[in-house]
Formats: C-alpha cells, structure tokens, sequence
C-alpha cells in the first residue's frame, strides 16, 4: 500500500488539467498525497512515437469537442485557449524550483502553483509559454518573480526538467496525465474512476 | 432521443471486444438496440494518420497490461490472443452477409455471431482469420458455412464491407471501439460509463 498518487502532465495537455482536478477529489477522499510531475509531451512522444492528439485528422476533432464536454460533466470550468499547445518548458522548471526550493515558504507553494498554471491556461486563456504571465501567476501567490526569472535561466535548473522528463520516460510514462498508484499506471484523466476502483479494492 | 447504439468496432480490438461485452449490458439497461458496425481499423489508421495501439514503445506494453487488467475488472473472461493482430476482412464481411440477409432466419444471428467471433479470439486463443474457425462458428450458430463461404467470395459482399468502413470514416469514426447515441461520439470501452451517463440525463 502506498499513500500517494503520482501524477505525471504536461500542463499543455487538457486532460492533464481535467485530471489535476479530479484526482484533487480522489485524494481528498482517501487521504492521499499527489506527487505532481510536470513533463514535456514533446520529448515523451519521441520516445513512444506519438504525436499531439488534436494534429490527428477526425480524432483530433472529437478531442477538441470532448475537452469541453468531459470539462462540462464534471463541472470543471473550461475555455479552449487562444494558442494551443504551447511549449510549458518555463512552467515546469518553475515547478521544480519551487517545489524543491530550501526554503519550505516557497516549496510550499507548488500545488498551488501546479492549480494556477493550469487554471491561467485553461479558464483565463492567458498563454502561460510567455514569461509575464508566469511572472504575474508566481507574484499572486506570493512568491517572488524576479527570484524565480533568475533561477529558470540556471543550468541545474534546466537539468532538473529534464532529469524528470528522462526519469518519466524510463517509468514507462507515455502520455498525459499519467498516474501511478504504487507501481500500478493508469493512462488518462478518463482513467481516474478505474485508479479510484484500484485504491478502493485494493487491486483486483 | 434514439433507442439505438451505433457500435463500430474491429473485430481484432480487445477493447472492441470488451466493449461489446458492457453495451450490451448498458443497452439492455435502458431498452437501446445496438447497431453493430464490423470495420477495419487498418483502413481507416490511413485516414487518421494512426497506426495499431501495440505498436508504440511504452504505450504498447501499457495497453498489452490494461487489456487483462481492464477485463478483470469487469468481470470479463480474457485470453490474450495467440496471433495478433489479425486481419479481421472475412469476419467482417460475414457479419454484414448475416445481418443483412433476405432470409430472415439468418439475420437473426447476427448478434451471436458478433460475440462468438470475439469470443473465439479472444477467450478460446483462435485464429479468427482462418476460414475454417469462421466455418466452426458459423456452424455452431446453426448457419450453413457453405453457403456464407460462396458469398464472401462475391463482389457485393465485399463492396458492402468497404462501404461499411468508407460509412465509418465519412461519420468521423478513427477507433475501437467507437459509439455514437445518436449523433454523439464516444471514443473507447473506457467511455461507456461517460455514453451511459449522457444516455441518463440525456445530455448536459
């Protein structure tokens, strides 16, 4: 038995930000903690040999149209950003930076940072690629930009993501949002009532 | 409102062949018809840009797990196939010859035979691209196998699987299985609970 959930996204993927939702109530319920884990599809999918969902004729459609019906189903605010996808390398060094930061006022922050990003992304359609937005999400939370500017621009700090994307990739992890409850995957944000079923059971 | 489930599905898909199972107890829940719709992912991976689930690095060895892990789930008997895939043309076109036949004795087993190829490959390890399991099932169902053997040679029949598949990719059909109540889309066995949903409330 396990007491978190470990949830890999990439906060350019809708049903990442679907799911940081959902899987909130989930570990609200029993009592687990979520291990956020930003990655890069892009790097992913060279790897695994995919490609973004909406680039896919016919089903790239239907994603567009389900993003904002599953949103709907389960009462998540939505709006289909302005510029889709978009790179989030800024936005997932600054989750590292923070979450792992000394000073624990900072990494005290992080899912708060993780529900901002996305919620800047996917209900403000503010395009969090660009640096002024991120500045604008960091100083809300109290956190200070100019720090967080300077640290995203460090080699460490940059290593750090792609240290995550690279642990990710040998994990096994192909797609977003992908969660792990002890060693057990679950692929997709429509995944999330089977991840319950499991932590409920026990596994069957 | 509809009282019917279009159903497409490949015959070589095991989350085709798990759906099958959980429509057919969704569709008796709510009195619902299911349409099935044999077609050939193949085809329409052309138009899509797709290529088969099990072939991706990561990806592939995910769906190989979740495949058994998602029919135990639900209770469903599972035994992954000894060949696979498999092309599933001659199934296909038996299916529409069957349902679609003057006699009306012979359309009506249309259904049964859908869920006894599934269950050949799928529970019984047989190769249901080989003539003479289609010619064992055909004749479990009490149908004469001669006579489906003769047809499946002639062009009509195999005009009438193309079209079955061009039908498919025309409505925006790019997987197995895929479901539409009326003119509304779900993609995935793992969607049925979502289709039930919508069938309950009718919408949201």
């Amino acid at each position: 038995m396990t007491n978190k959930i470990d949830y890999y996204f990439d906060f350019s993927s809708p049903y990442g930000y679907l799911g940081s939702k959902r899987i909130e109530t989930i570990a609200g319920k029993h009592k687990l903690a979520i291990n956020w884990h930003p990655i890069l599809l892009g790097a992913v999918f060279k790897v695994s040999g995919q490609a973004p969902l909406t680039t896919f004729p016919l089903k790239g459609e239907y994603a567009l149209m389900d993003f904002e019906r599953s949103a709907r189903e389960h009462g998540i605010p939505y709006q289909a950003p302005k510029t889709f996808p978009i790179a989030a390398v800024a936005a997932s060094r600054a989750y590292y930076w923070i979450n792992e930061n000394p000073d624990t006022a900072i990494a005290a922050k992080a899912t708060d940072f993780v529900h901002a990003v996305f919620e800047a992304y996917y209900t403000k359609q503010q395009n969090i690629s660009k640096p002024e937005v991120l500045t604008a999400i960091v100083n809300a939370l109290g956190l200070d930009s100019n720090t967080l500017a300077e640290a995203l621009g460090q080699q460490p700090v940059k290593d750090r993501l792609k240290k995550a994307v690279d642990d990710a990739i040998a994990r096994g992890v192909f797609g977003s949002p992908m969660m792990y409850y002890g060693d057990e995957p679950f692929w997709g944000s429509d995944r999330i009532d089977q991840l319950e079923n499991w932590i409920e059971k026990g596994g069957w």
